[in-house]
């Protein structure tokens, strides 16, 4: 009964919050009137009520009404009644951390593998996957666990981010840094870059957007899929 | 009785590794023969044994034999009777993950305060800052614990980032990253840049190599100190 779009990220470079994938989420969302919002993540760590605020106006464009969950007593029932949640970005540390603390994993699993359409974007992307060891985020706050939703068999790695090989800074390339993830995880990491999506109903999970996608198995060269590409099979 | 070296990298682009600051590491272990190596970072994943084998051969040009702390049946015995320590780079939570692991945290900072000469390189100098929240790194190992060494009384952000303001990639910059921390976390925050390094002196600490470095205090406005500068009084 899944029915979730998983996305690399909320905002092209150039165009407004959410617009570049607008179209595709008045269909996920089709015949929803209210929006149950996840703003735990707070990117560059503005409140809760602004970025609802900021989610409100984009979604307005297809009206939806946007409700933050910060704004409801009891979070969990929230949750339960939702007709349709999102999750957006900002520090993936500190989104998990807020979800752990509100008691807010299984409710939100429960809901979702029973068919509530879910939006996730960069750090409510990570979260999806079996774990958020594959963030790009820094580690501000200090969750309970890593362990994320495991929606898919995978993990993400969302603003993938190819190697820039004029760059003299030694710091380690996102390729390096999976590689090291599987010295100590044997779980798949799909790199998705800005502009793609990961399209999830019931079974079948199937890449979106223009580009191709970086896939990390266990003791295997990476490779590009392209998009229309089905993922399930990953494990 | 400090006498400690925190590096921002091992290697500038273009040259060999510690090259940069080996005649300062001259003076740093002037009189030593045996350096403790702790290779727990594992750079791209390598072993404990191939890292301790790069070490050697550059301190070799200063004739100082290096010994991994892998090599020694007590961990702890091997810190306590070091001359000498250095903590090279790689992934800054799989190094802290180590240490908590092995109980070397208290006896770490035991001798490098009773004056047992310390070198850090990138992950080697996050764990000498109060948490390790402002690493880069990917999480790829839960620890069981955030909380470093304290050797100073700020944060370090090893290979500080200018934001590069071409960029079309919506991933945040490294000085968001760290307002974002700010949100959080009340400490400063020292960033850096490749090539620069603390010299810590029983209570000076001073910002050395040819670059300014950005200090990112608690509500207040990032700003640049220059080489030489003494941060002892960051609180």
């Amino acid at each position: 009964m899944k029915n979730i779009l998983i996305a690399s990220t909320s905002t092209l470079h150039g165009s407004g919050y959410l617009d570049y994938i607008l179209d595709d989420l008045a269909i996920l969302f089709n015949g929803i009137e209210e929006l149950l919002f996840i703003p735990y993540a707070r990117p560059s760590g503005i409140s809760h009520d602004a970025y609802t605020k900021i989610v409100n106006a984009a979604f307005s464009k297809i009206n939806i009404n946007v409700k933050g969950i910060h704004t409801y007593k009891d979070p969990i029932d929230a949750i339960k009644n939702a007709k349709a949640i999102f999750t957006g970005g900002g520090n993936t540390f500190v989104l998990t951390n807020q979800l752990y603390k509100n008691n807010l994993i299984d409710v939100l699993l429960t809901v979702i593998k029973n068919g509530t359409p879910y939006l996730g974007t960069s750090a409510g992307s990570n979260i999806c996957g079996l774990t958020i060891k594959t963030t790009n985020d820094m580690p501000i706050v200090y969750p309970p666990s890593f362990n994320a939703l495991g929606l898919v068999p995978f993990n993400i790695n969302p603003h993938y981010l190819d190697p820039d090989k004029s760059s003299k800074h030694m710091g380690e390339t996102r390729e390096t840094r999976i590689k090291e993830f599987h010295n100590f995880n044997t779980q798949p990491v799909v790199g998705l870059r800005e502009g793609s999506w990961l399209e999830v109903k019931d079974n079948s999970i199937i890449l979106k957007g223009h580009l191709t996608a970086r896939v990390f198995e266990y003791n295997k060269t990476p490779y590009e899929v392209p998009s229309g590409t089905e993922l399930n099979h990953l494990k």
